[in-house]
C-alpha cells in the first residue's frame, strides 16, 4: 500500500514505522511543513521520499494526517479536495470541530475520523517509536459517513498498529478526553509552572524532588505546538473540567486552612478509589496485549 | 547493630530490608500498633522479632521511626524519655514540628531529624522493598543539635541505604517539600477525584485513558494515613503553595474561555522549562549512583 503521512512527528513516524515493518506500508511518501523535519525523517528512514501534499495525494492510497489540531480543521476539507483516491485518516486527540469540518463533503466517504491514544511527552521525527500504539485504543467517530472501503483500510491500519478499535459520538469523545486526558495535561504544566515560578534557584528542586515530582510533571513537557491548539478545540468541555478541578482544591485548601484533618482523610479516601481504576487500566491493557490477534470493533453507535 | 523499626510500612520494612542485607543490622526488632502488620513483617522476614516500644527502646542501638508525622511528633517526646541509650532516628516527611517537639528535650543529642526522600504509593508491610533508597536524597535538620554518636550512627545508616544526605533548616525544608512534593500529591489527589466525581460509569476511564492520566493521578494511590497529617503539618507553606497553583490554575482558564491560544502557548512553553530541570534530576541521579562509593555529606547550614 502507498502511505502517505501528513506531518512527521511522534505520532505520524511511529505510525509509518510499524506499518513498514508489518509490510502494510509499502512506500512510505512523507509530508510536512517543516523542511528540518521532512529531512530529518528521510534521514531516519521513516519515509522513502518526501513530497508535497498535491503530489502524495494523487498517489497515495491512504493518507495519514498527523498534525496539530488546529491545522487538520484547517487543512483537512483542502485535503478531501484534491484530485486522487485515497483514503484519509486523520488522528487528532479532537473529534467534534474535525468531524464539523468535512461533514458535509461530497468525499466525506472516503474520510475515517480516528484518535488512537498513544504518546509520550516528546515530540518530532526523532520522538518517532515502534510499537508506540500496541495494545492501546483507538477511537473512530462517525463510521456511519465513512465508506466501506475507508472503513477496511482504517481497519487494517489500527489493526496493523495493535490498536483495539471502539466508536464514539465525536461531542462524547471530547467530553471525555477532557477529563481523562486534557484536564491531566493542564494539571501537569500548570503545576510545572508553579513551582518553577516559586523555586528561583533550581538547586532546591533538584535536591528535593522525588519520583512523585517527576512522574506529575511529565506531562508539562509535552508539545506546546500541539497542546495548545488541542486545549483551544476543546474548550468548551476543558473550562468545565478545569472548574471541577479548581472547585476541588479549593475545597481541600479550606480542609486545610481549617486544620479538617478528619475530613482531608475523607477526601483522601475516596480519591484512593482511583487505584481500583489505574488496576484495572493496566489489567486491560495486559489483556489487549495477549488478545491482539483476536481484536474486535464493536459498532457502539 | 541491634536495629529498632517503628513502624513496620513502606519505610521502616524497606530500611529494615536493606540494613539487613548490608549486614549493618545483625537483630531487627519491629514494634507496631497494628498486630496485621507485625505479624506480616514477620512472615516477611522484615523482622526478627516483634515487641513493644519499652523492651526495643531498651535494647536497641538505633530507633527508626517511621510512623505518620502526627504520631511521630506526639510520640518523639515519649520516645526520647524511655530509658535506653539509642539513637533514634526519625523519617518524617515535614521536619518544622518534629524537630520542636523535642528541640528542648534532655537527650536532644540522641535524637537526628531525618528525610529520607524516597517512596512508592503503596504502603504497609507489603510494600516494603530492597533498594528503595539508593541514590536519592537524604535530608538531616538540626544537624547541630545531635551528637557525634547519633550522626555517626545516622551516617552508617543513611550510607549503608546508600542515600546521599544533605543538611537544610526545618522551615527551609518544609517551605521547599511544599511545593515540590506535596503539591504535587494534592495536585493529583484532587485530580483522581474529580474525574472519578464526573466519570460516573468507569468504563469510560478505562477506554479514554492514556498513559499520561495514569502517570498524573499515581500518587492518588498513595496512603492517606501517611498524607493527611503531613499535608495538616506543613499547611501553613502548603497553603501558600496551593493558592499559587490555584490562581496559575484560573488564569490558564481565563485564556481558555477567551480562546487566547497564543498566551496559553506562552504558558505552556514556559511550563517546558521543567523539560530541563527533570532532564537535570535524572542526571544527577545517574550521577547519584556511580558515585555512591564517595559520598560527601556537606554542612550547609
Amino acid at each position: 500500500m502507498n502511505v502517505g503521512v501528513i506531518g512527521l512527528g511522534l505520532i505520524g513516524g511511529s505510525m509509518a514505522r510499524d506499518l513498514r515493518a508489518a509490510g502494510v506500508a509499502s512506500r512510505v511518501m512523507g509530508v510536512d511543513l517543516s523542511p528540518t523535519h521532512a529531512e530529518r525523517a528521510l534521514e531516519l528512514g521513516l519515509v522513502d521520499v518526501v513530497m508535497d501534499l498535491e503530489e502524495a495525494a494523487g498517489t497515495a492510497d491512504v493518507l495519514l494526517v498527523c498534525i496539530p489540531v488546529n491545522a487538520i480543521q484547517s487543512l483537512l476539507p483542502r485535503i478531501m479536495d484534491l484530485p486522487g483516491n485515497a483514503v484519509v485518516i486523520d488522528t487528532g486527540s479532537t473529534k467534534s470541530l474535525i468531524c464539523r469540518s468535512v461533514r458535509e463533503h461530497p468525499a466525506r466517504e472516503r474520510f475515517v475520523a480516528a484518535h488512537p491514544i498513544a504518546g509520550t511527552e516528546n515530540s518530532g521525527p526523532d520522538a518517532a517509536i515502534s510499537g508506540l500504539f500496541a495494545g492501546k485504543v483507538n477511537i473512530i467517530c462517525e463510521p456511519e459517513r465513512s465508506g466501506k472501503k475507508a472503513m477496511e483500510v482504517a481497519r487494517l491500519v489500527f489493526d496493523t498498529l495493535k490498536m483495539k478499535t471502539t466508536f464514539m459520538d465525536p461531542d462524547e469523545h471530547d467530553k471525555h478526553v477532557a477529563y481523562v486526558s486534557h484536564l491531566s495535561h493542564v494539571s501537569s504544566f500548570l503545576l510545572g509552572q508553579t513551582v518553577l515560578d516559586i523555586e528561583k534557584d533550581e538547586k532546591n528542586i533538584f535536591t528535593l524532588a522525588g519520583s512523585g515530582f517527576a512522574s506529575t510533571v511529565r506531562l508539562a513537557k509535552s508539545s506546546p505546538d500541539m497542546w495548545a491548539p488541542i486545549f483551544e478545540q476543546n474548550a468548551g468541555f476543558l473550562t468545565r473540567a478545569l472548574e471541577e478541578y479548581i472547585a476541588h482544591l479549593k475545597r481541600f485548601h479550606q480542609c486545610l486552612v481549617n486544620r479538617e484533618t478528619a475530613q482531608m482523610h475523607e477526601i483522601l479516601s475516596r480519591a484512593n478509589e482511583i487505584r481500583r481504576v489505574l488496576n484495572g487500566i493496566e489489567l486491560n491493557q495486559q489483556k489487549n496485549n495477549s488478545q491482539l490477534t483476536d481484536i474486535k470493533t464493536e459498532h457502539k453507535l
